[in-house]
């Protein structure tokens, strides 16, 4: 393939991504997954890192809504990146195979945080076989000020802990082989939060059920 | 008819059941009835069976994501099936009035699985009389592992002795004479699979009106 | 105004009429406040009464899904109406001047009414001033089989006794001036009965705050 | 710039705003964050409030639904503002740099105000750390008649004790910057209450964590 071919191959690809990512967030906004301009979302490309900016709001996001930055963190070009972008870029650098990665505070995702749980490396419960099947484990990672150093220094030392995370009283950061892997692993693990929230809040009778169920 | 009239007239038909399952996916996904990729659906036309393919998001669902199979299970064309066809199958060779399946993992459906019930042929109480009027009962099945034939194996033990199914820790399952009737049944199972959760949840106070409503 | 103007100016009146309704219909579907086939509304013109056609979804409501039925209950036209005409002729022949009627099963509105209530003629408590202020007092109706002469004669019982009606495990009946008033009428009856039943729920911290609130 | 091309900025930028508040309007609606006829909101442009006409509802809001007022109160043109206009105009000129105020009766907004909290001044719990990072200290204002100038005077009062409010029994007021920021600021308002409520229900366990959260 000549270089030209293989230049207009991947603005193509990159397009691709980019409308699979804007629907991702809008989805997410319009069905009440995410609110306000608290969520992010980035997505590999041509070794660069796209990245929503700061401030954006998943309800309203366009093309017009990335910044880019290198492997190291700098920026390409001039839009401000979500002042999160050291979670994604530490889950790029550590585990080669993601290539998109999606940041919410769900409602369920939150709750679930609160609640005490047995293993902080496995913190949501197999009340069905999805969030498994699909994911695989979530990490539970302290609470530190969001977008504080504090926060991504404890993020990088449960990163290799697990296949999803939980940032308590903050949100799910959940990564994928592409931008619609990602999205189909979040919507597990919040409907999953979901259910095992409504399962501990109805107490012993289901509860002895799904604490053993896996 | 001439037979090229009736290859018209068709074709026309197909469409109209493209159609009407392409809006029941979307606006299940949109109400948030149905969540990520764990949804399937399929129907009946000119003695094969359309079904949505493997990994499909009822969010995005087109006449693309559909694969076909004859009545025996053999794949017809080059689509991948969901893998849970043989739930779909199982139900058209039993119920030979059956046009249409749906299966999602609605959220109150799934709660009320983790629920201890009296009958297991007719698991979803009537505390309002639409579930019956519309569908009638809701069999529960056992759990086994999606996807499996363990599963595969339990609802064909179950499926003549319910008009709808609930499979436990997993979701609904039910048919209808088409889509838009197996739509409208499932809405009303998700619905009162909600109310029973909530009365449920209240506990003695509504509990004891609900338990001897039917 | 000649008598030919006159036509035409009620033509357009009636395609405001039927724009409102299938506006209203279709935004109580796709807001989860109506689910599936199980609501009905209707509208008067022209000494007519407008009502959505036996089996309508809300979620794909056209002007095609309307029967029309003069003020005796006879049909014109070809289409069915919803087998619950009844209750929405009750209400136009007995409170002369309302001019649409919405009727649906909003979840809330069905929790509320397993709930034991001390004055079925105002079942709904003023958590908040709005239901008071734009509906007024909601009349417990007590159950019957759904389409039933025995539920249209229990609605009838009732119809001078409220405002707005609350059918006991089956939905909400509300009348208005037209289908706009009717519809903010009914999202505060949905809204109140939310709140009302979560306040019910929390007990007595709370409860013994709105028990004493109207 | 000369005159006229100044005037013909500012009608660009009037008519931004007017599209920003439009689209606020009918997300919060869409998304079920307000209902009925219930909301409104204002923002400031060239010395006078624009701000929804008395009955607007958020889910048909245009550009045509706005009325005008001047800093004094006093209508421009003749459209009816909200009843609610005092309670907007009130923020504005005790805080001159608020550019725009939104006022909804979310959900849970309206069920945290039955709670008893221990400060009036700070109302909501940081169970998150994003509403203080977004908007700040959220006051209680007492219950008055919605409308009332009982409800004004109670209003006024509180005005300078918080950066947001929540009216008893009835709702939120947001100030902010522009709609987009006042938007985000509402976003989390009723986000947090909604986690706060939610962690009051489930009692001991989780309330104890959040109680000693900031």
């Amino acid at each position: 393939m000549s270089e030209l071919l293989k230049g207009r191959e991947m603005e193509k690809e990159l397009r691709q991504k980019m409308e699979e990512a804007v629907w991702v967030a809008r989805s997410l906004f319009e069905r009440n997954r995410t609110t306000g301009s608290s969520a992010n979302l980035s997505f590999l490309h041509n070794q660069s890192m796209y990245i929503t900016a700061g401030g954006s709001c998943f309800g309203t996001l366009t093309e017009e809504n990335f910044a880019v930055m290198d492997m190291e963190g700098r920026p390409l070009g001039d839009k401000k990146p979500s002042k999160e972008w050291p979670l994604h870029l530490g889950i790029y650098r550590k585990k080669p195979r993601t290539g998109a990665v999606l940041h919410t505070h769900g409602t369920h995702a939150v709750l679930w945080s609160f609640v005490p749980v047995r293993d902080e490396t496995d913190c949501i419960p197999a009340c069905t076989p999805y969030l498994k099947m699909k994911l695989g484990r979530v990490c539970m990672v302290p609470y530190e000020q969001p977008g504080s150093q504090a926060l991504f220094d404890a993020f990088e030392k449960r990163v290799m802990s697990g296949d999803g995370y939980l940032l308590k009283r903050h949100g799910a950061v959940v990564p994928g082989a592409d931008i619609m892997d990602a999205f189909y692993c979040l919507e597990e693990l919040e409907e999953n939060a979901r259910i095992a929230w409504e399962l501990w809040r109805a107490g012993e009778g289901s509860e002895a059920y799904w604490m053993h169920a896996d």
